[in-house]
């Protein structure tokens, strides 16, 4: 098989999404992949065995169309796109190698559902200012999507956003398979603001179940939630959106109502008791929004918008306020 | 203790959310509950045991504040306020005792999540019609709320909706205590409409998930259906609505996510093979969205709205296709 004409996508991270997504491109008959993973013996493992033995290992990862490398720089080597798809918190030491040079050119896909942290700077506007990156040449894949379900081949639907819709939609056609149908959108930041504050929200969804709060007020948590993260999107970019459409409200009830959210399960820990060490040392995964309600909060010192939500979650995690008196306030912001 | 100065309010119906609904109002001082049962062994295990038998049995039914009444004329004498919480399918019957006399100067309040049946008419346009009550004198009661969780004591919050604002209010704040917040609206049919269409969402969530559909696949379904209840309800009742509140959206979650739910239930026995007539003989409760399909696609044959959830669950269930063919030719349609 000739990889001369085919589509070289390179993928950064080696995490449950990363593996999930590198399984949906290979579907395409004319991709390749070039995926670099930190973890060294996951290296080995795939390939010798084809499969990760972290994440998702049931995944078959073809030979044929996958190849592993060390280092960032022999990824990203001939790539059409680069698709970024480790934690928030770890980006810049992933890409500590690379400089504008070695991503001129290709196609920037942020698969992350963060901010660059102490920056708070979505991963897009961090990439375009750290690299000189055109915003223009910057995608994200959004979800509504569990990397879990992906890799049962469960009918999912993802969200390609980018400025302009046609950026999108090259990418939204490699990303869409016989499981998987990938819509092209026209609203960089909405998407990714929201992909970043569903994570808040459903560490708050996994705060109040784990106070013993039901599925009433959960309704009512997210519905009210909706609207807060449609004020901060319209806040920082005033549109038209649709927000009840799949890429903003389908990405948080994914997140919010899963047992496959390990951001509710943080949350969950916390209302039951845990302390944020405790919490986050029973976790293999980063719940990445423990680190969203931080940037989310720094960044709301200048827009001023109201978000009680968030600052109910981030008064329990950073001001060690009791989860059960700060939701006790929430509960009566609520309606 | 006297009844003299204190509010009468007739509840029609036994089931689970009339039992909830007074307990809610049970908790203000001021009530007096005038209740009709169909069951005549529920009604004197009530004035027995002050338990409701056949549902709710924990919640303790106080006769200080509660008499209970085997005729609905004698019920509603008296009565400041009518509450009808039986099955939408038996509104016809149960009230056929009733005319225009009985109800006159009283408010009617609907607690009913369904259409009349063959006349495909909201409650409170029928009650209006049937009986000559001014549209000004109802209101609806709506979620996101679960009786079961009401009777655990759960934070709840009820969405009460009338034509104008202050004529909510005042009921609203009747059905406000420790644990519900009752919040008034001024859009009774946007409220109406999205709370008989959510049975019929809850449906589909229900067969979706019998054929194996994961979280993914439920989360853009449930996002494609607040677009669908939205061009309803804008088709029917033009004007501006917050989708993303709680009366609409948190509705609708509370019904499409929670185990309690008799329509996803209902749904999940279609999806996983059974008959109709199975599945209803399997639950003891009635399924409003069975009922709510019919009705919102015959009323939708003057309007033309396009409804592809609704469509697809009113093929499944009146024509008989197979769920699996008609999903699959739904989820095409959802993006």
């Amino acid at each position: 098989m000739s990889f001369l004409n085919n589509i070289k996508i390179a993928v950064i991270g080696g995490g449950s999404w990363a593996t999930a997504l590198i399984k949906i491109l290979c579907e395409q008959n004319n991709v390749q992949i070039r995926w670099w993973l930190r973890n060294q013996r996951d290296i080995e493992h795939i390939r010798k065995f084809h499969h990760n033995p972290s994440y998702l290992s049931d995944v078959v990862l073809s030979p044929k169309k996958i190849k592993v490398f060390e280092k960032t720089t022999e990824a990203v080597r001939g790539a059409d796109y680069v698709i970024l798809a480790v934690p928030a918190a770890f980006v810049q030491e992933a890409l500590r190698d690379l400089s504008g040079k070695h991503l001129q050119g290709k196609r920037i896909v942020s698969a992350i559902k963060g901010m660059v942290p102490d920056q708070n700077m979505l991963i897009t506007d961090w990439i375009s200012k750290e690299f000189g990156i055109d915003l223009h040449e910057t995608c994200v894949i959004a979800g509504p999507c569990h990397a879990e379900e992906v890799a049962l081949e469960k009918q999912s639907y993802l969200s390609i956003a980018s400025t302009e819709c046609p950026s999108a939609e090259d990418f939204a056609k490699l990303m869409t398979c016989r499981y998987v149908t990938a819509n092209p959108l026209d609203d960089l930041y909405g998407v990714e603001y929201a992909a970043v504050m569903k994570n808040i929200i459903a560490l708050a969804c996994g705060i109040t179940h784990g106070l013993g709060y039901g599925d009433n007020f959960q309704a009512v948590l997210v519905s009210n939630a909706m609207q807060e993260i449609g004020n901060f999107v319209t806040a920082l970019d005033p549109r038209e959106r649709n927000m009840s459409s799949s890429a903003y409200l389908g990405d948080l009830l994914v997140t919010a109502y899963s047992q496959f959210s390990r951001n509710r399960l943080f949350g969950n820990m916390i209302g039951r008791g845990y302390s944020v060490k405790a919490a986050q040392l029973e976790m293999k995964m980063i719940a990445e929004g423990y680190y969203a309600t931080k940037s989310i909060t720094e960044m709301n010192k200048i827009h001023h918008v109201s978000l009680p939500i968030t600052n109910a979650v981030y008064r329990i995690l950073y001001e060690e306020q009791a989860p059960g008196m700060v939701m006790d306030e929430l509960k009566k912001l609520l309606k």
